[in-house]
C-alpha cells in the first residue's frame, strides 16, 4: 500500500472556505484505479495544519492521479482562489507540502 | 473519531534501531478500551519524519491510553534508549511530537 499526505497550511480567514471545499468535493478521486480512500483530517489546535491523507494500492496510481484531468478538475475551486488571490496582490490563502510513505507496520 | 498523529524525527543511525522496535511492537496499546487501529508510516523521502497514526473512539480513550502503566510499558525499550544517549551525553537518537485531530470529511 501506497499512502500521500498533502499537509495544508491555510492563513485563519480561509479555513472555513477550505473546509467547505473539502466538504463539497466533487469525489473525483474516488473512480481512480487504484484508489482506496481518504480522509482529510482537522487540526483539534488552531494554527496546525490540515492533512488530506489518501491510500492507494501503489505509488504509480497515485501518480497518475496528480497527473490526470480529473486532479485539475477536483482541484479547480482551490486553485481559482489561488489565482484570484494573486491577482488582487495577496498573499497565498493556503499552501500544500505532499510527503508520501509506505506502511511500516500496524 | 479522534486520530492523534506522533510525529518521530530519527537520526540516521537510529532508523534501523526505531523500525525494529516498531516492528516488534508488545501490542498493548489495541488492548485498551476504545483503540480502534494504528498504522506505522515509513516515509519514501529519507530524512522525513515517520508517523505513528493511532485511531480512537474518542479523545479521551486516548488521553486514558497516554497515562496508564501499558503506555509506560510499551515505551519502555524506546525511553531507554533515550535515556542511555543522556548517560552517554549523546544528543537523542529520537524526538516525538504529537498532534491530535478529528475527521472533517471523507
Amino acid at each position: 500500500m501506497f499512502i500521500a499526505i498533502n499537509y495544508i497550511t491555510c492563513s485563519e480567514d480561509y479555513r472555513e472556505r477550505f473546509e467547505s471545499l473539502m466538504s463539497s468535493r466533487a469525489g473525483l478521486i474516488d473512480k481512480m484505479a487504484g484508489f482506496q480512500r481518504m480522509k482529510v483530517l482537522r487540526p483539534k489546535k488552531s494554527g496546525e495544519r490540515y492533512l488530506i491523507v489518501s491510500e492507494w494500492d501503489s505509488e504509480s496510481a497515485f501518480k497518475a492521479w496528480t497527473k490526470s484531468e480529473a486532479f485539475a478538475e477536483g482541484h479547480r475551486r482551490g486553485f481559482a482562489d489561488l489565482k484570484q488571490a494573486e491577482e488582487r496582490g495577496e498573499k497565498p490563502p493556503m499552501s500544500s507540502e505532499f510527503q508520501t510513505y509506505e506502511i511500516l507496520t500496524r
